[in-house]
């Protein structure tokens, strides 16, 4: 168990525009506010997506899948942390769309999308350094929190 | 990027009751506290369920995926702001359905669903006005913020 | 209607080791911390998983669905509070893998999983109770919040 508490909170609302880029323009708003840790929750819908997924034995992600066509974002959900010392997301995504009136759905680790709509919220915890180092446990790169077990 | 940041922040936890209506009941709920505008979040289960996307050539709404049954509430995730002088919530589901061993996903923006339970969160912004107005770019009544960049 | 405004909220963010057990090891994350009630959203992956869906009709949870090997978590969501006397986790889980370069979902309310990786946010309500007892409407342990409609 790792975890810090943040008591120095702050809420942003908003939306990017149509044809903006998914993670870059989440981050470039979480920049312009000062942002160096935090939790995202958006909606709304994108025009392409590529997602992927951790393969672990070959400790890389693999091949994206992609579409492209309107694709609803049922969630975009993540976190905002430092990694090579600048702001990284690390966002998944869980998107749908019609297909032979049944959902068809599209989801994973983002790795890219076009923007459609995306109304977002971000909580900035300014008291809180989040900092991902790499782990050999997993072969990811995890916030270096002290264990607390 | 359009986005404003919220100081003053409101955390309301509650239930919906068995037979209540989605998203009725949920604004009522928000209606009730005063809020004018935050972000939801609600796991649960409804009894039926109406989902649609959004068709960017038609630029309306497709006719709803709907189903009757237990199904489970996944996430029911969103934002409540004003659009014609009245509290709306744009939300989207991920619901599912155990079929023939597997999961089956019915998922999108939200039409309606009878709630068998419905637990919820709501941050309201009390210091924040989101106000839709209709957006050429996308068809879609979407927050009139400012743009930043 | 049934829901409570909370004033005291704390913001707690963490991850879980890899081998630690959901929802066991996330619980004890809230009982270091001394949540008694809150939120819970997380993002990662799980190398096991089981799921499972209420039964209306017979008032209890289904034989779970289980997956062994690598599954993305789109969203863990939900809520903390108590029940028979002890601090209880209702979570539901959105999961995914890749099959036949396509998603495939596993998803429902969380029975249990072994974390790869788990990265969480807790909002902690500190001068709200949630207590869950048995609601007749339903068969489930429900907030006993008073109706205010």
């Amino acid at each position: 168990m790792r975890a810090v508490e943040s008591r120095e909170v702050r809420h942003l609302v908003g939306r990017l525009n149509r044809g903006d880029r998914l993670p870059r323009d989440l981050l470039a708003v979480a920049e312009k506010f000062g942002v160096k840790a935090g939790r995202v929750h958006a909606i709304g819908g994108v025009t392409t997506l590529a997602v992927t997924e951790f393969d672990v034995e070959a400790q890389t992600y693999r091949e994206p899948l992609r579409r492209a066509g309107m694709t609803e974002v049922l969630g975009l959900a993540g976190n905002l942390s430092r990694r090579d010392g600048a702001l990284f997301g690390h966002l998944h995504i869980s998107a749908c769309y019609e297909e032979n009136g049944a959902t068809k759905m599209l989801a994973g680790h983002l790795v890219e999308a076009e923007v459609f709509v995306c109304e977002f919220h971000i909580v900035a915890y300014d008291d809180v350094e989040l900092i991902r180092e790499f782990d050999p446990s997993t072969g990811l790169a995890l916030w270096n929190l002290p264990d607390k077990e």
